[in-house]
């Protein structure tokens, strides 16, 4: 445990230099344990396991762009993410791992005590045991505060999820080299800076029951149910699996697989070096971002049973989205999120001016994460959540709903209702003090 | 309105009376408006609407079978099932509808407000306008009490789901002929005769929020939901479609399509002649079940804080479900829910006996309903509610759980938790009074 949040820094600092850590590009068709179908182009490993990179054709009935083609990554299997707590003279501590991943663009972050693939910790590729493990498997000792089945990137992963768990323990817990007990308070500072909690640690996080547990009124609950309902109804989404070699408008070399605008994201290769893992080298490919994205939230204060608004609930403005890897037609995702490049200028998505122009003041939270640094490589977004005018529409299209915090943290007990972009920002709702406003860092 | 319950019964009659109705078996393969394609077998409407039934095979990684093909209806689309609700002197009153069915044993059932598919009042088949439509359609009057996607019969319907709605309104509502305001009261003693109730009406009730809305602790509910996750995680579901004509181990002729061991169901067709529907006559395939089915919960008081279990919450033994048309791998089923002479005797579900064995004086609630009239042909189950001793174990091995109704209840809230066949059961907790034992009619 740290006294003083510079304590945690420096210990941060010696991990970051007792491991050595290298992640080289690598041609895509050059990859060691990895081949192309040379037929269909399939990217898959020898061993069958981990993931494949194969096409998806994908249809929608909305939006500008209502059918297309793209590589995406097959993951059947998943995982899980789990965060060990306890508590210390009362308060809760969350043990994290300074972890690092190929993808990161500040290599070692911040994770949860678990997180593994079924292949990392049924061990396929002969790796160490996992640590911790034992706390999130069955028989189980704790007290199990949170487990869910939550989704991830649709725009990159296909059905993608992860089983997000947190797990309050009483007894000793060792604390492993690279691993440390951190305050919720301390998490709140911490996610201020970029680059240092890690997409995994954010999601779980989110999960973590907010004291107030304030239940939303029945009609009001209803009313957000219904428009989720309305629009898994008003929208399709029809998908097809198809070759890796058949997805129209993308240009295959022996390097890389890439839109051919140059948007969205390419499929590159890399060769990884390590020596903390469980293994201690690796080539593998990974999906790279054309740009750093920006992922939203508007928010207002309702007017409180006092009328005042300085005191109210926080509301938060969300929209339905549907990605290519959606499981279910739709989740709710925050107010804004895309890369803006991936859109021509007369096309740009509602709002995403308003959050660009918004005036310091006004920005409750402005930070850039990472997304997971095992398979997408430095993929990055500019997270912030930004305070309307009086003057904001109640009603924003039938797209969009401005829904208590606390309703949609309950969404959020459920999986495969709230997108992970819009869990991150759950997880700084639910640990920085956002009252204090433009007390950000930028 | 009815003052007496004998009212309604001499209203129903007249309904009955008043409407013909015939419904003869025809050969499947000359249904007016279906064919079959000459090679792959799978049968189709000429307008592509409607539904179509087609091969499946499953592969599950539990249980005695582990993996087999069948026939399946595939309805993409999902409809409206929306009750209207209206307070009388303060007392909610449900708006149903006297409706024949072709698959009903008893054809005139009580059904919702509005029961269409979207085919129906989209009016693809040219039928007249489906009355109150419009309290279900946006832009809506009403406050809204519910509105969910819930699935329908997993062992007969891919991915099948329908809006399961309630509104309330306060203005004036023409009830027009062939309807009826029923309390729920009157709906709960109603529920208490065979074959009156019908499925769609029982599904959406059980969305009715019970006044009690004790909410769970939170410990209870982070632990029933990791069960259900870890369910998910346990189980595997692998399905594809597959042509109808290579569905091994059925056999197909002119009539019919049925199993080689006379199990499970049939593909049959009917012609069908009505006077009040929107159409006056068509013809169809349905799904024919072998034999009336078991849909059972048993049941116990939990230890009040007082220490007596006669006033301790109503809890139920709750089992994780897969079956062939599941979205989500499972879902959570009752504690028995199965055709007997689809098994050896051998292999007999677990608690089939417990539950055909158990006196009387333990069957809180005994009574036949039919499942969906419009796909299914006498499609019936025998559901009870069977308590159990005190010496009936905690743990029920890890596909059961003990869970609080209400619990259960806020599972239901969300779509795609809870089957069907619970949520019947879930409908006759909500509306009767289950606390007079052995109060039910047989």
């Amino acid at each position: 445990m740290f006294q003083r949040i510079e304590d945690f820094h420096d210990w941060l600092g010696e991990q970051e230099r007792s491991h050595s850590f290298r992640v080289r590009l690598a041609p895509l068709d050059e990859l060691a344990g990895w081949s192309s179908h040379p037929e269909l182009g399939t990217i898959r490993h020898s061993s069958g396991r981990f993931f494949s990179i194969d096409g998806l054709t994908v249809g929608t009935g909305h939006g500008p762009t209502r059918s297309w083609a793209q590589p995406i990554i097959v993951q059947p299997e998943s995982g899980i993410l789990g965060i060990l707590v306890k508590r210390f003279g009362g308060v809760p501590h969350f043990l994290l791992q300074a972890k690092m991943e190929p993808g990161n663009v500040r290599p070692v972050q911040l994770s949860p005590t678990v997180q593994a693939t079924r292949s990392n910790y049924t061990r396929v590729h002969g790796g160490k045991p996992v640590p911790y493990l034992e706390y999130f498997q069955a028989p189980r000792q704790g007290r199990m505060i949170a487990d869910v089945l939550q989704s991830e990137q649709g725009s990159w992963f296909l059905h993608k999820r992860n089983r997000n768990m947190l797990v309050e323990v009483t007894g000793d817990v060792p604390v492993l080299p690279g691993f440390c007990w951190l305050t919720g308070d301390q998490i709140g500072e911490l996610m201020l800076i970029d680059n240092l909690i890690n997409m995994d640690t954010r999601t779980v996080l989110s999960g973590f029951p907010s004291p107030k547990r304030q239940e939303p009124s029945p009609g009001d609950d209803a009313a957000a149910m219904s428009w989720f309902t309305e629009a898994k109804e008003r929208r399709t989404l029809t998908r097809k699996q198809i070759p890796l070699n058949e997805v129209k408008g993308w240009l295959r070399s022996p390097e890389r697989i890439s839109h051919e605008l140059d948007r969205y994201f390419s499929v590159i290769g890399v060769t990884v070096e390590i020596d903390n893992r469980e293994v201690t080298g690796w080539d593998q490919p990974m999906i790279a971002p054309c740009e750093r994205g920006i992922v939203a939230f508007l928010a207002r204060r309702a007017p409180s049973a006092g009328g005042t608004q300085d005191d109210g609930e926080l509301q938060l403005l969300v929209q339905v989205e549907t990605q290519a890897g959606t499981l279910d037609v739709v989740e709710i995702a925050p107010t804004v999120q895309c890369a803006p490049g991936n859109y021509d200028a007369d096309r740009k998505p509602p709002f995403l001016d308003h959050v660009l122009s918004a005036p310091a003041s006004r920005r409750l939270l402005d930070v850039v994460y990472s997304e997971e640094g095992g398979r997408l490589y430095h993929a990055e977004n500019r997270y912030l959540i930004v305070e309307v005018g009086d003057d904001f529409p109640d009603h924003a299209g039938e797209d969009f709903l401005w829904m208590d915090a606390e309703r949609l943290a309950g969404f959020g007990h459920y999986g495969n209702h709230v997108n992970v972009e819009a869990r991150s920002l759950m997880a700084c709702l639910r640990f920085l003090d956002l009252s204090r406003k433009g007390g950000t860092r930028r």
